[in-house]
């Protein structure tokens, strides 16, 4: 490996990792919280005039103006707080991955995995409002789950959903806990334990609400799963 | 109501409520921790003298050892760490009470509700074996707990069984987490925090690990239903 | 149990769950945080038309107002932050259900769990403002608690109150400790601990806040009592 | 003021505040945790000696054999875990000190209190076994505790106990949450907070397990009141 | 004791306790929060009519102004956000008692303790501005805090000035922590700690920023004194 | 999918659900602690009967012993606390899965997993004592790492390692917390947390100390990666 | 040491600590929350009339304009909310002391860091967006950094970044964590915890976004450093 | 910066960084825990052979005797629980590091810290049973701590003494709070708390009981100290 400092491009604000495509497979994705309109832009601007792809997470309303002002293309997706640009949109991959979600207060974040992974090159399969308190729903589904590649589980309050499906599928399933609740959900803390207590094998957890982080994770296994159905 | 100090018996090393059985319908229970074999055998033959039926919880084998001793007809539940005394057995009713159980760790914790549900009256019906990780085998015994007045589930872990459990049954639901798992169940946390988050409506929780406490309150339900069956 | 997919009703937003009532014994209950007034509004019509009784929970003025535009019959509960639509309403049962509440400060948890019993078919007893440190209040009214079928005890701060109910009474009590408090109160975390704590045999607790949760199981008790008392 | 370096005496081991006793009204105390036996004994003839009084608390009975050797007059108090030396005892007061207490459980830490009390000069009256969950034993010992100057409250679980008392007495209430409990109660945090949010006016709390510290205030009071009675 | 439920005047939205200054020795305190201007106003106009004397904590403007409308005498205390009224003024205590505070953003807290002691009939003698990494300061006023009958200790951050006190003073220290802070103070958790950890003996503790109630504990101290003195 | 209540084959102590190799791609795996070594034995010969291999994790040396007495397959890691029996070997994959280790403390942990992916068909690349304070370790390692599927990485203390690894490869990471450590890391704590707010892109979590579930979902990728390259 | 009770001075909201340059090497630092803007800026005045020179931190505008026009010196640092005044500066020392910064999230604790260093006399280097995630950007910036004197490293969500730099340097380590982050990272505690357990040898840690006192210790250090280096 | 992978060391059990003494300045250092006597042995042998000098913390006797036999010049410091090797001793500083301490229970993490100074070159200036309720016993050494070049300051209950020294000294103070205490010191969490909540400038933290740390941290400090001043 032989990575340079020429890898980095320094914009004033930040010093964008550039190399980070080549290193990683993905380029470098902009977190929101904390950065002016402007800052946001302009570093949005050096990744996609560099990659011809962008993806924002977090971003509120007035990032997602400037960011639009700066670039045509640009397309906010309020619901998942996220604006993407797809000037030269990742190649796309074979298999599909889920995105399976606990209740309509989860939507945010479940959108936040969904419109990342779509960027990212997956094809998506929504599976919203399946809940274990009414276990049919998601019985009704399991089918087209397993038929997916990878599984990410959006769910807040107990966090018990990513068990359940843990033990009818044979995917690696990505739990993301959300802070839907309220008393002792503390925040998220009580699915983000359940989840890592899961007695359902083989569930792994991202952060309270980072329904990126867990897209990610998918998105890197669905990527390898093309790239070894395509080697010959 | 009229209670007066004289329903308090001192017998030294504490004062029994020997009145309790009248106000809230069961004589007092013994808590076992803390008590020297002597203290707890001595607050037992009194309490079995004056109501003719005793159940203490928590119990290491040198009290039940000093409770058998002292009281022939005591009975010592090792895996349930009980001991009971029917000399005059309380009256029995007519409906069960389902005890659900997540896993074999959990079985202390059940027995412990199974023991003190019996030495109350009710008949117990035991689901021992049933998660969430393996939906199935709880949809195949959903009709028999159906069939039950109240339902105690005992859960560690993620503690989402009784989530399952409330969107399949109409009966009233009290769960109990257990200290059962490792790492971030903390103790016995995570279970707690689930079953308090719980989705499914209706369902109570009471401490971690309190088997008894939720048999109690499970007892209190199918009690009443049996006096309001028999009441003509 | 031969539930099938048919019982799920898609209105786009939601998954509504049509098949519960049949299998929990009351439909399907709407929490109001999350949802756009419209959507709620929608969810509680596709309810109304199936079953002729709703209820919505955590409703904010907006929410209540889109649902009263679109539901004529639909009442908004303020204090209680509760809008219940009762076209065709529930049976009534026999037995009431105590609603204990130790501080003004508790009233919209305490009326929370009113509202949810009455629009479930339950005869509700209030006691509000009876606290521990003025046992005589309590005692006061105990004899007026004990004629009730369950009894749900609401309070913040040390959440002392079931301890002491319980051992005054018969019935089961169902604790909802609330966010009343500061400092080391921790939003009510205080209040929960000592309830889950409770010297008070057979005490239940449900979330922080969660008036509606108690009532949902004090009122689960009551019509098995109702149906007990009526079964010949 | 004018204290100096000369009223430490330094031994090795400490530097024992000899002077302590002239500027806060009491000698120094020792607490034995992380001491060896010999160093507590010495560390205690020291004080003797020089005040011919002294109180050590959480002694093991290896410690307790040293001091008992080192020290003709020591005593032993084996369930409070103190030794105490009164060589030349400190002056007794008029009035006592209440000490509270909830269980049989929390009898370690009420005895620190009543043996801390009984050496710094106080009449103690004890009130064992006294729950909130069986209220009306509490009614019938009001008087007795109101006669007192001071009250201290020891209790686990939910601690409640000392806002009921509060509630009855005109008297300063200090307020002991103990370790007793499990599950929830997370080693007296449960208790503990439930004391620091008691709605009873003016109870104040020390630390878990602290039965000497509430002594220590307690006894503060009543000394002043005595002084303040003999004051002409 | 012979109290009766006719203690109690029922005004709707409270049952006001008006039997307490005969049990407790002060009349009942008014907690300001979640309740409306009005009924605040509603029931420190019935307590002032029994007893001629108020007092309001947490009261915010709005309440404030509510109250001073409807009862000439209130007075607004706008720093410790208290409204009293002495119509009837409580008697009078010869000694004062101290009460000191670690910093200027402490002041509220100090001022809620001031006001309050001031209208339950104390002297207060204020020391604000005293500091553990200023030892200096505090040496200059010990003998004026020992010349107090009790001494209120407000403090932030990491709470170690009761510790200090305490070892300087011969007086009853009654510790308040204080929210003031950011980060791993964790909103006033980090000084409560340390207080209930004070290596100061005889430091008691109370919530988080309760400035009131520490001042209700010095006070019923003071009054105890008081009465020693004149009894004859 | 047609599962039937005929895939539990009941053993008395536990219900072993043999139909999970079918649904999930693996057998079920034993949780060892709580168990008695002959229920323990008994659950094992029951699962090698039926699917030809087994893996039992955190298992103590009694109950090791207990299992290669029963089935003289087995084989006892010590130092991972497994043991595995691979009477019928599952089929080997032909990507490697590389397990990354912090330090030597960290080592039971590491080889729970490195056991786990043995047994279940995976070559295992051990990459153990590479740490964040030593960086150079690290990159002397990377293309080693890179050339594997998937990657565990296991680390206590402050949990830094996956990040730094995330952010040099291109390959799924799961990272495992383990309880190593003292003071503030709380039992793994510090290093969970680390972990789930860690900056690098796609690393997802499991429990603390959880190298087995680590494992698994690391050989569902690696599993699935070989299904694809051998598809045709 | 002969420090007497006026080197204070009392101007009535405060009493301003003037003899602290001469006891600690630098005067009093303002901590701006909870001061109004005319308190605010008299303080201000007092010390740069005896002193010449000001820092004020956590400053908001209103407040810093206030300072600013009671102090036309005075310069408002908005990104670090700080005001500083230097009428007569402090010495200027030879050595420099690094800032290292985690993100762009972090720069307001980084300035906060800086701008103390710069008006305690030290020559600041900022490397500013350096992580762990992108480790080759921090190898590049390794000789600039070990060529100061201290260390100040700024770092929120795992705060792994410390450990890295501490096992590249042999200066002082200073870690700052940060509360940016969400979801798990608790306001910061996530970082705190891994700087504390931070696997690099003598890192050193304060308060969350206690940019101020890492600064304040570094320059502690530098001032040190210069001393000695320039006593003959 | 031109590290190379030849800079470590594989002694199988480990890969020891023999590199970085050259880096940072001090060789690595063993954490004892975890490693069996023979591995810990080895290891101690491996960086003796290198550099002459070794330090081992937290070593207990069973591996303290294993490592005293394999290396005759080994020291065993029993009650800092560290074995040191000085065969080729590090240079000698010229000046002094101060290791307070608040009580006799603190000892063994003081020793450590000392013993951990001494092995790297410092002259050790003791000051033991410091307590911040004693505040004349600081003021005493406070012109001896002035003389020292860095100071170390161990406490654990509350954690208030770094304040307190912090105001009284010039010299960079490092906080070591101690996991002395019960009940709410939670193990230590209490000191750590009020150490970073310190109101006196510049005082950094350690992990709870990390003596080693905070030694290493102002041997860092002592050590420029010394290079500054014999630099011409």
């Amino acid at each position: 490996m032989n990575q340079s400092a020429s890898e980095f491009l320094d914009i004033g604000v930040a010093r964008v990792d550039v190399g980070r495509r080549d290193r990683c497979g993905f380029p470098e994705v902009i977190f929101g919280p904390g950065k002016t309109p402007e800052d946001l832009a302009r570093i949005a601007r050096t990744i996609v005039d560099r990659h011809g792809v962008v993806l924002a997470t977090r971003v509120d309303p007035a990032q997602a103006h400037a960011v639009c002002e700066a670039i045509p293309e640009a397309v906010w997706h309020e619901r998942a707080r996220c604006v993407t640009v797809e000037r030269e949109p990742l190649p796309k991959y074979d298999g599909a991955v889920a995105v399976v979600c606990a209740g309509t207060s989860d939507l945010p974040v479940a959108e936040e995995a969904a419109v990342t992974l779509d960027v990212l090159g997956n094809r998506v399969e929504r599976f919203f409002d399946v809940g274990v308190a009414g276990i049919h729903r998601l019985l009704a589904v399991r089918d087209a789950i397993e038929a997916c590649n990878a599984v990410v589980v959006v769910a807040g309050m107990e966090g018990a959903l990513p068990s359940a499906i843990a033990g009818l599928v044979s995917k690696p399933v990505v739990a993301v806990p959300t802070s839907v609740g309220y008393g002792a959900s503390f925040g998220g803390l009580a699915a983000l334990l359940g989840m890592l207590n899961s007695c359902g094998s083989g569930v792994t957890v991202v952060n309270i609400d980072n329904g990126f982080g867990a897209a990610y994770s998918a998105a890197t296994i669905n990527r390898l799963l093309h790239l070894a159905a395509h080697r010959e």
